[in-house]
């Protein structure tokens, strides 16, 4: 796919994911190979100590670097995380995360990206979370034949 | 801390934690170096193919190695995640899913956990993810000092 | 491939490659989905603390998750490691390290393992790393390309 | 520690490691908060299918994560390897293997660090390997606690 097609793709992998949306969970830049996307954390996105809870600094982190593959695409394809690695630097206390995702590689059936989540605050930034993820390419057929609800 | 009050300190991270109580997550079962969980995945936690994203399944896996984590500590002690990795061995796209951590070594300062998350369909378990992860033993002292909103 | 060809398959996964065979890493059982190695750690093993290196264990940890998974292949397929992740829960210090691999969903393209290391001393084992493991299923045609000598 | 030092002790980390020494890892250049360092594939290296073994690419991502580390510690500390993660981007084919290692954040306890195994071949850097690490500082009383052989 070319420039466009791949932000467009990257655009409705943000739409049409519910959870992304809930999430709330914004896309704030794209290009090839990368992609950055910023969260304001709320109080439900709190674990016990009054933190965003890891699995919300992961979720950043996993579909950040899954856009990032997204923009090396072919027609008809799209990524699924395969795994995905996160370690937690620091707390996510800060009132804005900001997730940023690099394509490493692109191979055929595979793509390997990583991401590192920000914490910003009176306009500095620190990395709390760093992830490293391999995704798997597959077609939009077979997605469709896995689908739980056909469509 | 004895097993009774270790189940309570378990209990009290799944209600204290609003992001784990807002996504539906439930406590099935707990004792000592382990916990059970469930999750019924609705509209609200998918990704782009319509099963559970991957974040989700992560936050399972990672609560519930938490949690398991939970029930070796001593008085005055919690656990945070230091870094997690989770394998995606299927979709998501059971009507339940189903997660049971394990600890596979407490030390004084670090607990190794490893969780297994299943789908449940018509009574059978497949597995769908599988995580290993690393805490972190604090004291509620030090959490208290780095509480963004000090409660 | 049938029972023995796999069995056949992974003994040729020792024999031909000259890192583990140098390291001194032995096959001590293969059956469907899983394998055993052993390894005596001697001098030539050690980090600057006199425990069995951390890539000593690691290559224990990885060559048994990928034996494991070597028992799972179709005739002309072989696997390489696409990723793997070592948690190492305590200190190699034991006279003899043990491994088991295990494979946990063996895909089309991918399969998932994961092995666990051992210590043993004076009979009793105690876990000293575990790790979770993605290989990629390929075939031997593709290998002899990227060969770097040819043979 | 001052700079000196903590080059002193990298250094010292790479002499009395015999596994390091004997693979032929050598150290190519450190700093504050870096470490880089380089090593000759030979036939002894290699797996079945001629390539460098994984766990000769995760050795050098381990010990030059390992190092970089090394640069953070105060004086009668050390680092030891807690968990890492190896991605294996591509095979590892060139004559000549690069490793760059990096802290990502020097806490008291843990430090996180990152690292990236070149190829080098005709003059150009291919990426083949990508790790994540956490390392826990001991001090050196500790570790004589747990050496093997008392010395």
């Amino acid at each position: 796919m070319d420039r466009v097609s791949n932000e467009a793709h990257v655009r409705k992998m943000f739409g049409k994911a519910s959870f992304i949306r809930e999430l709330g969970m914004e896309l704030t830049g794209v290009g090839d190979g990368w992609c950055e996307t910023a969260l304001v954390p709320e109080a439900q996105h709190r674990q016990q100590h009054g933190f965003a809870h890891a699995a919300v600094v992961t979720a950043l982190a996993d579909h950040t670097a899954g856009c990032a593959a997204g923009t090396a695409l072919g027609p008809g394809q799209d990524v699924i995380t395969v795994e995905i690695k996160v370690s937690f630097l620091r707390p996510a206390a800060a009132p804005r995360l900001l997730a940023r995702g690099k394509v490493l590689r692109a191979g055929k059936n595979l793509i390997f990206a990583e991401s590192e989540v920000f914490g910003v605050e009176d306009g500095a930034e620190k990395m709390i979370a760093k992830a490293l993820a391999t995704l798997a390419v597959i077609t939009n057929e077979r997605i469709e034949g896995h689908r739980p609800e056909g469509g």
